[in-house]
């Protein structure tokens, strides 16, 4: 492993992503992504007496169902990285209790998928570990009644609002495996431009994944075009496209092999979504589904998945505070020779 | 790095703590630990609009002065591990915004100063970075108005209750330097043993401590004697009682050389706190300030530090959850002939 810059790694032995599994809800399932989700859940509550115990529900899933194709127990797996949106993370406290693997709680806001596959790779690529964990969720009703207005008040939502994905998404990372690989990670920053609209999340994220991003494309000295994809986790349509317009001004063309997990998810004409799909669950079902099969399919070869958090909470917004963003980075490659220094 | 089993690693190469500050408020700096704190609060806002932004400020002023005991510069920083109690770990975000290193944000409830010393470690001692920051904070008033009631109400407190501590605590971990050493860490697993009630935090919590120190032991092949010290973070007078008992229930003899962070800092009898003090900023406090400088100057030599956290929200509990615990745990000695391996 090297720190090629501060907080950007490359490994010598890249981790291998031996098992990874995607778990929604029925709106998601409905989406243009529906045939790649490991399973589709159309009770909201996935048979729980709440909305919070439902979103627990899908990090169990996601976890047990990774476990099972890796063939796995959870005695095998040293290290689990998790998160959530909820206050205090009592989606994964719950949803991973009764599992007994040593926990590294996380809080990444919706950059906590790659915040705990940074993590869960960096662990491994050091020896330190044969196998770690990482997985996240978010459900559209536990972070509604939790960040917005109760789901029966039925408030307007404004143009540039984002939709809570409910979903969880879960990837094994071993050292030894036949991949995806795992060719570098970068360690996020704060970045805050000052935008205090909570209904304008993309805005408020963007700084930091163009942050991100630059630095590892700097670090590594590559390009936007040596990538198949540069994939961010929510910032939907509207922080798209200034994150493409920030990285314009810093002499980084990334339009043509930008997506967004946000704006992949549903489909923009026909599910009403506004500015896209949000939560720690978006980018995470999407990773964990079209996009890391994708990888071990060969349909794509390198993709850099950097997923953005904004850390801010109600009462700092109601306390006048602007939104601070961070992302994470991690390099994903269908096997070594697609790693872009190993050509 | 070895993993002696799951989860409990030992150093080759101990990182060495070589600067470390904790910052307390005006009640602390009024209980037997004042002298050894670097700075005491008297004013419960410290000069900001609300005591979030305080509780920020906390983090803030236990980096600053932790970076300038070390001679170092934000930008000599790979990585900073934090977290803390508050809603989306708000006092980490605005508190550590502006110093650009890059972030992984933590959720461990009170366990969060062993987490980020922990995480900081591992990525120390696997020589991925030379230089890592671990820090959190609590403050009474924040905590008091999220978990509990508005302070204007004078709730009456139970005799189980603990307070939470106003204070931050930060530590920098070094590839290279002159101790205190981290000999060793273990991540901690989810225990729960269907404690309801939030008024008794140290019993909800005292089975993860007992789970995380009885695996250090273990895989490590020490007694509880081979130490000066077996500190957990806010067990309190109650749950340190309760550790005691689960572990003689395992055969393991803690008492004699068992302490609790919470039972340290405030008076018992002259400053009526009940059950003693809690938060991420009781065991930070405590350690980086007391304890550090006691294995500085070797009138302590080893100490095996473990914190708890209580992962619970008001949200789960109003929906009859119970109280899951988790306790990460440092090994740490004043030189590297301390380690008791290396005896």
């Amino acid at each position: 492993m090297k720190q090629l810059e501060r907080g950007v790694f490359v490994f010598d032995s890249p981790p291998s992503i031996n098992a990874f599994s995607a778990v929604v809800g029925k709106k998601e399932g409905e989406g243009p992504l529906s045939s790649y989700f490991d399973h589709i859940f159309t009770d909201t509550k996935l048979g729980q007496n709440t909305w919070e115990q439902a979103e627990s529900r899908l990090q169990t899933e996601a976890v047990t169902r990774t476990l099972k194709k890796a063939n796995c127990a959870p005695e095998d797996v040293s290290l689990l990285f998790a998160g959530d949106l909820l206050n205090q993370c009592i989606g994964s406290t719950y949803g991973l209790r009764d599992l007994g693997i040593p926990l590294f709680g996380l809080y990444g806001a919706c950059s906590t998928m790659a915040e705990s596959l940074v993590l869960a790779s960096l662990m491994t690529a050091s020896g330190a570990v044969s196998r770690a964990l990482a997985v996240t969720s978010s459900h559209f009703c536990s972070a509604e009644r939790q960040f917005r207005f109760p789901l029966e008040y039925g408030g307007v939502r404004t143009p540039t609002a984002q939709w809570t994905v409910t979903g969880a998404g879960a990837a094994l990372v071993c050292a030894e495996g036949n991949g995806p690989y795992v060719a570098a990670v970068t360690a996020g920053r704060i970045r805050d431009l000052g935008i205090t609209d909570v209904n304008n999340m993309g805005a408020a994220m963007a700084p930091a994944a163009a942050d991100t991003i630059k630095r590892f494309l700097s670090a590594t000295k590559t390009a936007p075009d040596d990538y198949d994809l540069i994939l961010t986790g929510d910032l939907g349509f509207i922080g798209s496209s200034l994150l493409c317009e920030l990285l314009r001004m810093e002499q980084f063309q990334i339009e043509p092999v930008h997506n967004d997990c946000g704006k992949m998810i549903f489909n923009r004409e026909s599910q009403d979504v506004h500015a896209g799909g949000s939560g720690c669950g978006c980018s995470a079902s999407v990773l964990c589904s079209y996009i890391l099969s994708g990888l071990k399919s060969r349909r794509l070869h390198r993709v850099l998945f950097a997923a953005t958090g904004a850390l801010m909470s109600t009462t700092s917004i109601q306390q006048g505070e602007s939104i601070p963003g961070i992302s994470h980075a991690v390099l994903l490659t269908a096997s070594k020779e697609d790693i872009p220094w190993n050509c």
